[in-house]
């Protein structure tokens, strides 16, 4: 059975609605860890080796986020900078080759926002994070993408959202 | 005349080849202002007000730095996290309405690499940049480029990105 570590990255999740909500019933899976970023790492004091080691423990890993100005919170891209070394992620070695790569973003907007022309903006905004998982040899999955948080999202919708992610996350194993 | 800002965003800038290079030369314009952020907030404690107070002041915005994992450094991303507030850059304001935003991003790899299936990636990549350029209602500019910096440039190549800028920043006033 696969490993799946979530590397959870909100800088006030004790707040958060989409991103507390569907992680409920997550802790139940077997072989999985929830890995708080801002919870660690308030100061921005990545511990790379830790984070590294981290990685190699795991054979899936999902990176979840709320959407901040079309793309991750700030702390993601320094642990992008800071963690995916030279050596470790591509160059010499690739050692997280042939890992799965898995988005999970909640969007405060609502889908059809995202829609222009018929294309799928998701697409291109989600583009630097598919180049980094090609870069380093990882498998880019298909994102597991909310929407329309902003408007304020029933109780009905939550749920279904946290249903949604835990299918999300089983296909996953 | 215009007044220019540029956000310089590059974590070691004093090692750093073509960023430095470029600007060669900058400081000779009128009305123009270098904002060099690794160096005022090497501990991301980003002074909002001041920074607000910058772009209030100058005409044009250009955000300069070199790229990292198919973005910019992490320390940009916490300055649009933490800068463009709501009331301030959008919601019951738009303060920064009209003025012109402008990339100028120094890429390792050559321009050959950001190019497949006649597909400009560099569009694709740059996306959440000009997403929250349109979402604060400034005007997006066609961005400054420059590749290769990996393979090693020449003194000959790097004066041509260095006159390259100049006229490209000429043109913005």
């Amino acid at each position: 059975m696969k490993k799946i570590l979530i590397n959870l990255v909100h800088p006030n999740f004790d707040e958060s609605i989409v991103n507390k909500k569907i992680l409920e019933g997550v802790s139940e899976f077997k072989n999985i860890t929830i890995n708080n970023l801002y919870l660690k790492y308030p100061d921005f004091k990545i511990d790379i080796k830790k984070e590294q080691d981290l990685l190699l423990e795991n054979d899936v890993i999902i990176f979840q986020f709320p959407m901040y100005w079309f793309s991750s919170p700030s702390l993601l891209k320094e642990w992008f900078d800071l963690v995916l070394e030279p050596g470790f992620a591509y160059g010499k070695d690739y050692k997280l080759k042939g890992k799965d790569f898995c988005i999970a973003v909640s969007c405060g907007a609502e889908k059809k926002d995202y829609v222009s022309d018929n294309e799928n903006m998701m697409t291109n905004l989600l583009y630097p994070f598919y180049g980094t998982s090609l870069y380093i040899q990882m498998n880019y999955k298909e994102p597991f993408i909310t929407y329309s948080a902003e408007k304020g999202l029933s109780e009905e919708t939550l749920n279904k959202y946290n249903q949604e992610y835990l299918e999300y996350i089983k296909k996953l194993f």
